[in-house]
């Protein structure tokens, strides 16, 4: 198993996870932590491969991915219940998925075109495209709407990766670096509430006030 | 027309009521009924045409499926006005809808790859993105988070199908048998509000709270 | 340059400007605004090019669409401080990318399919599907749920230039024609309160009521 390939399941393995968390603080049942799961683990992926084209997507071709999700959502059905708390968990594995999966988007992203601009989209696409999909169906709040970076780790992971490939660093080294530096980056935000700075503070009117 | 066609067009034609009835309880007008109508008839199918790569997907190869969610559209137009309870005729219909999509979106899995897991998948992905859109863009809460069992009957549905198929039973009787099964485990859970075991029933924290 | 590129390259400008304003009003980083500049300028034609398999999307083929997206953000970045109204400002862009995006999205449906249908369909769905993504993931009320016409001035302007092309009309003169037909019943609806009549005036019930 190459490191890509690590990287793939395990992407899939903690996101899942984190869908199967949302699942529980809303109260679902086990085929609900298993539904959402799998929305989450493979949603990301999935989009990356129907704007490349590459189709069918990957859990089609290979449905040891959907395995992967459902063993993820029954670990925490199981063990959910004696976390201390479970958004706290969420947010971590979110970060542990994220940054795995930059790496993965940005090297399917760049293989399938060898630019590096779709390489970095295509990275920050697979890495938040997951959690984004999980909070929609959840209805809450979304992770990207938190003030803590999020996209941006995403988008350093996939740069660091996709820059120190073109250098023709060898793949083991460009993907554990480009890892680390999303890691770091986004557990650092969590960590210590690391921000940039916002572009307009003013509150938003409500709509109704301005037409 | 064989029994598979018309659970499509069935499955379509029901589930753009449920989204027209979404819209009039909006207040939209007679284009905000056909595209909600069309967004929930055509939205599940697409999704699963574009994950097996079925593409163009059904509904541009074929814009009879459009002409059906406008009469859908028109006739609850016209009608919902005389209905008691738009909302309880809403999730009726959606249980016809998710029995039909579950057998038709497991029969175009099993057909383009032949894999059971996938089958089970495209079923029910099927037979609920219809209602999760249509519920996200009215602003809704989510039917997938509602405590009656949902996703479950039509997982049971698209397994009842696809398990006799593979046991070489008549597209009809394996067809009807899983249409059958998902509407009596969904209407049950409709009518006499059978639930699963929740995982974890302690009340979710505020976001705030835990970072 | 023709006019259908022209029209692309405004309507993903300004509907990325759009997506940007939203970023603003929720108080985003820069990251923030280049992520909802580019899934609102580029969303629709994405559904768009996925629903009529034309994969590879269009702006993998063509990465420039992305830096178009990113300058448009940059620019509100800069710019949003010194706006009296945000939200005011983004309705009217969200009315001219809508007025270019109908244009252009009937003109693939038209130039793929043949079919005058399609054209319609693929014209709505380019127009609307960034505007509806955007209000999706910042959590706001979508602009579908407003009473003012909506999808019916892309329906409207999608319908002018298609009618117009089968008659054979230059495509300068179609292209033009549906554009300011788009905007003229967009623009009217913002600023007179235009609406159609509604299906069905009865308030919702709860949910919980009548299950």
């Amino acid at each position: 198993m190459s490191i890509l390939e690590f990287l793939d399941y395990a992407g899939v393995a903690v996101f899942a996870a984190t869908g199967a968390l949302a699942a529980s603080r809303k109260h679902l049942d086990v085929i609900g932590y298993i539904f959402f799961a799998s929305v989450t683990g493979i949603g990301g992926g999935t989009l990356r491969d129907l704007v490349l084209g590459a189709t069918p997507v990957f859990w089609i071709e290979n449905p040891l991915y959907l395995l992967v999700c459902t063993g993820s959502a029954m670990v925490v059905y199981l063990s959910a219940r004696r976390m201390e708390s479970r958004y706290r968990f969420l947010v971590w594995l979110d970060a542990v998925g994220l940054s795995a999966y930059c790496v993965m988007g940005a090297a399917k992203g760049l293989a399938a075109t060898g630019s590096a601009t779709v390489a970095l989209v295509t990275g920050v696409l697979t890495a938040t495209c997951g959690g984004i999909l999980r909070d929609l169906l959840a209805g809450e709040p979304s992770v990207l709407m938190r003030p803590e970076i999020y996209v941006t780790a995403a988008l350093i992971g996939a740069g660091v990766f996709t820059g120190l490939t073109l250098f023709e660093v060898p793949m083991i080294f460009a993907s554990a670096l480009g890892v680390i530096s999303a890691f770091c980056v986004r557990g650092g935000a969590l960590k210590y509430g690391w921000t940039l700075p916002v572009g307009d503070p003013r509150p938003p009117r409500h709509p109704d006030d301005v037409l």
